[in-house]
């Protein structure tokens, strides 16, 4: 059989007994105009959406392709591979080969469209080599960053894609719940977390959290025990763990966890893309009490920047109010990280990606809105004994928030 | 107690205790060696290293910063975070903080160094937006494109290297044997890659397979069984199964997998960053027959190619060969992917990253050298039905090959 006949016989009607979700026209209508709001203001023509979350949001589909959204008339999809299977997935209406990008000016052209002579392209990740070749593609068109458009685009979710990160968030309460059985005195971190991320693949986890970044990976998620909780590394978090290898120097590693420390579970998972992120504690035996006086601790600040969580609550405001508490509840030196090495942040917006707009945290002075989603986490750090911290991931909704990651806050003993 | 006295005392050892090895000096010396002949040859004065696997070959660290590689003198590594773990886990001499890119330049200087006046960057994966910030900072500086020496710098792996890799490969195939223990019939695809990547974690297993590219990730293994082995997907692979929705439509999905079908196992380990990648079939009871004989079928094609392998065999050659045999044995219409998606490569190089030089495939008409790693996969694929497949990671000896993916060649049936 033909690979195409297939795929539009067959592969719509499984994918749908197996749970499959796909974007609505609808949906895609609203983010294009949401965009072309920015387009006009910028003075966009026509903008190359390229990076594959950009072009999920916008298209339904990551196959490999580039979208061209011109400021008024059809987008265009244009697919290397594979084209029937984003033609299944895609609400769009014109779904074209592309065999490669130098066409991509003569299928404007063919498709009805005109090239534009002021391009938005995707500069805070497009590599500087492809850049070059559509300079030589586009001949005399300015070229212009359309990175934050998109980002502004992407900042307020709709109820679908708020659905979606609800789901990945029941995920996350299963895994917790399982978790307590799966948890054992003598297990490495990594063994745990392993078996942890099992579970959640079973639930529907995608298994991959996305990051926008050229350096910044999606890696395994952080289960930190004892003295490993009390390592930073090198992404921008208040810990990171020591890992397995200098090669990726964060998130779990090869050692034992011990009965009374703190293990410290920070995981996110993904459903059809969009992500939850979430932090709970654990402990084999009753933890050491100093460090459920700094969990109480976290849960205060959480539960103070959740009260204040509101349309209009400005996002600095949120995050400068949290260190005069953490200072009064006695933790100024070890809230957010060690002295010297503490981040400036205490929420980070989340969805396709584990930084998006907003930024609850130092210089990001704007106001929350309606439909905006992030991830809180206070965390407190000792170098050379532990970590603890909570972690939520909510939705800001008309007159305050919902939490969207619902797992039970108490320590998890086992 | 402060992190950095904490790290000074304990990190080393801890981390020793666990297993970590650090890059040696020498090992430093000879790869810097290998890449200023590079530079010397393209006019390079200095080199900006940016990209985390190439900033780990040359530094021994993957902690958030940047490396510089004068042409004469010595490399200075510039850390945002975390300082003293990357002070313990390169061999460099001149390791110092940064606190911002516009801060190279001054540091170079400080540092007894000369700005240089061509620069080389890795234009192939850098950012635009970075781009634009380092003509700011290196004002008058000509910029070039250092990509192709530092992937002919890494193509030639040191024996290091390959003993890393190698352990990637014993990782493998302590998991392929534990999975003849953990495949049950009625359990999906996706719980059976999940619970296949907690036994590899366990051995130590790193979780990310890395890929260079803006949009080509390092999703999930591959567990694809009866028909979703005959689905192609947005990779340059010849098959990728469903996956889990439109925002991940490749590898494990959610179907059951039932009796007698070919259920192809395509994952990747990894050990200090060094990756193995291997595919083997299995099945529950005795597999249909049709793809018993299209694995022997892939066995033979594999085998004829390592045979070929050896310095001085010509990668396109080693390709073109497979094509007539594919044919012969009765497979010219589904080797390497359906009609009209078939795929043009028979083997990719691998190392820290999964698309590393050499590439056995069409145009790419160079010999192999000593020293030099790959993947060899010979796939066979029929939409609708199912695919088989056979891959090993080898690398070129003195007068042939070694394979670094033992695991046994037979199909794995429970």
């Amino acid at each position: 059989m033909e690979h195409k006949d297939w795929v539009r016989r067959e592969l719509r009607k499984l994918s749908l007994s197996l749970g499959f979700r796909y974007t609505p026209l609808k949906e895609v209508e609203n983010r294009l105009a949401r965009l072309r709001t920015g387009m006009e203001k910028q003075g966009i023509e026509g903008l190359l959406v390229i990076q594959k979350m950009n072009f999920y949001y916008l298209s339904g589909t990551t196959q490999d392709g580039l979208l061209f959204v011109p400021l008024d008339g059809e987008p265009l999809l244009m697919i290397k591979r594979e084209l029937e299977r984003a033609r299944g997935e895609s609400p769009m209406k014109d779904v074209v080969p592309l065999k490669s990008s130098r066409e991509i000016p003569s299928l404007i052209r063919t498709h009805g469209g005109k090239v534009p002579s002021v391009l938005g392209l995707e500069l805070d990740i497009l590599p500087v080599r492809d850049y070059f070749k559509f300079q030589g593609f586009f001949p005399g068109a300015q070229f212009t960053d359309a990175s934050s458009i998109l980002g502004d685009a992407r900042k307020i979710k709709s109820l679908f894609e708020i659905d979606l990160m609800r789901k990945a968030g029941e995920i996350g309460t299963k895994v917790y719940q399982e978790a307590k059985e799966i948890l054992k005195e003598g297990m490495t971190e990594i063994e745990f977390g392993g078996l942890l991320e099992a579970a959640a693949k079973k639930h529907g986890h995608e298994g991959l959290l996305r990051v926008r970044s050229l350096n910044y990976e999606a890696y395994t998620w952080h289960i930190l025990s004892g003295l490993t909780g009390g390592i930073v590394s090198q992404s921008d978090s208040p810990m990171g763990g020591l890992g397995l290898s200098p090669a990726f120097p964060v998130g779990g590693s090869l050692k034992v966890m011990n009965a009374r420390e703190p293990i410290l579970v920070d995981f996110g998972t993904c459903f059809h893309g969009y992500q939850a992120d979430e932090t709970r504690m654990f402990s084999i035996g009753k933890m050491n009490p100093k460090f459920i006086d700094a969990y109480k601790a976290c849960k205060e600040i959480h539960d103070a920047i959740l009260e204040g969580t509101r349309p209009g609550a400005n996002c600095e405001t949120l995050f400068l109010k949290t260190l005069p508490l953490a200072e009064k509840l006695g933790y100024k030196d070890s809230f957010l990280g060690p002295p010297l090495l503490q981040t400036h942040f205490i929420g980070h917006g989340i969805g396709l990606e584990l930084n998006e707009l907003p930024f609850l945290a130092q210089g990001q002075s704007y106001p929350l809105e309606e439909g905006m989603t992030f991830a809180v986490e206070p965390k407190i750090v000792f170098p050379g004994e532990g970590s603890v911290g909570i972690e939520n991931t909510v939705v800001v909704t008309k007159d305050g928030c919902e939490v969207l990651t619902p797992a039970g806050q108490e320590i998890f003993q086992v």
